[in-house]
């Protein structure tokens, strides 16, 4: 057996798939999903993915309390339990209140997703929030390695400024997908831009929406003044 | 005197000013303004700029329909009237209503500006509507010879393309304004991209934003759809 700490991901999605593509030759990796499989790397059930020195939450906001409660009696003293979520509030509380003290935490989030890094990682940047234990300084050097940047936070300050990233990026891009097909030959140079903004989170699943939209307690207030101000500006100027 | 026909810059605001950058070097150009004065370009009054060959209207849309009725007494048959507003209906149906019929007029929209041009003008568009004459020809040559592709299209179609192009940028852009300060360190690459729109059409004035918001008869109805789209997906999620 390999004296490297062996990773599990649970949660096989979009992104899920896109940990194991960048980490597979930097360590050993088994992946856990109910539904979709890895082509050529283990499949192993919740259990035995608990048993591992890193195990990564790759799962919908929505599925996380259970699989933390699932796990949380296999997990080896020492492990190092990380989950990506797209908010970080709700998933720091689950996490510390469910998994045993003997493991160590860091709420994390990739801010980058399959489309805007299919030329690779570097330069890209990912929320760091280490809760528990020293396990993280390994971790972070290992994905500074990778060429991320990654940026320590708490769960708070993350989805306050997430709310505004996040937020107001997929609020915006709903918005002008409902307009139908947007002209694409009068265009101006901020317009591409924003249309280019707009393509890139239009792949982005339901679910994560939904996290993004409702998971982040900051993200109703945030969108209520965004829209308020867009709609006084409309008023104001057409008065 | 020179053969080549002579252009008058009739307001030079940022964007007379840089059609004068642009154009000084291929014609022989005269600038007219009640304030602002061309450092080393001949400074003429109204009549005078009348009875150039090529008259660019570079004025705000509020004061475009005093303009036209004081030059058109002095404009010379043949002559070429092209106005730059970024809204087409209502200037195109100014100018036809209001010019001799023995001018030609082209009424067009540069969709760039002083900051997207900062590198020259290769590549940038500019909307062209060919309202009377053919002079629209030679004019739109030389506008192509300066790297520009010149989009041939109809006022009602422009307004229509630019409720949306350049309503909704504008929108949102005020709309992140008055968030206050955003974040630059927990960033994605979908909102750095929009915060880059946003960041282009700021320093735009006053006037240009509101010819965009109430002088485009199609703006008001994308824009309230826009709004409600949004409203509605923030709704529709928060449920």
């Amino acid at each position: 057996m390999s004296s490297q700490p062996r990773l599990a991901i649970i949660g096989f999605g979009a992104f899920g798939q896109l940990i194991a593509r960048h980490l597979r030759d930097h360590l050993p990796i088994c992946v856990c999903d109910p539904v979709t499989r890895a082509n050529d790397l283990p499949q192993v059930g919740l259990a035995e993915a608990a048993r591992c020195q890193i195990i990564v939450l790759a799962v919908p906001l929505s599925r996380l309390e259970v699989v933390l409660r699932t796990i949380a009696p296999h997990l080896l003293p020492g492990a190092l339990v990380v989950d990506v979520a797209s908010v970080k509030i709700r998933p720091a509380e689950l996490m510390q209140q469910i998994l045993p003290d003997h493991v160590q935490i860091v709420a994390s989030h990739p801010l980058f997703g399959p489309e805007s890094t299919r030329d690779g990682l570097a330069g890209h940047r990912i929320a760091w929030c280490p809760l528990r234990g020293e396990g993280h300084r390994r971790a972070g050097a290992l994905l500074r390695r990778l060429g991320l940047r990654v940026l320590c936070t708490t769960p708070d300050q993350h989805d306050r400024e997430m709310a505004v990233v996040q937020g107001l990026t997929h609020l915006i891009a709903r918005g002008l997908g409902e307009m139908g097909p947007l002209p694409d030959r009068l265009t101006t140079a901020s317009f591409r831009r924003l249309a280019e903004a707009a393509a890139m989170v239009q792949a982005d699943s339901p679910e994560l929406l939904q996290a993004i939209l409702t998971g982040n307690p900051h993200a109703g207030p945030v969108r209520r003044r965004f829209l308020a101000a867009a709609a006084g500006i409309a008023d104001g100027e057409a008065a």
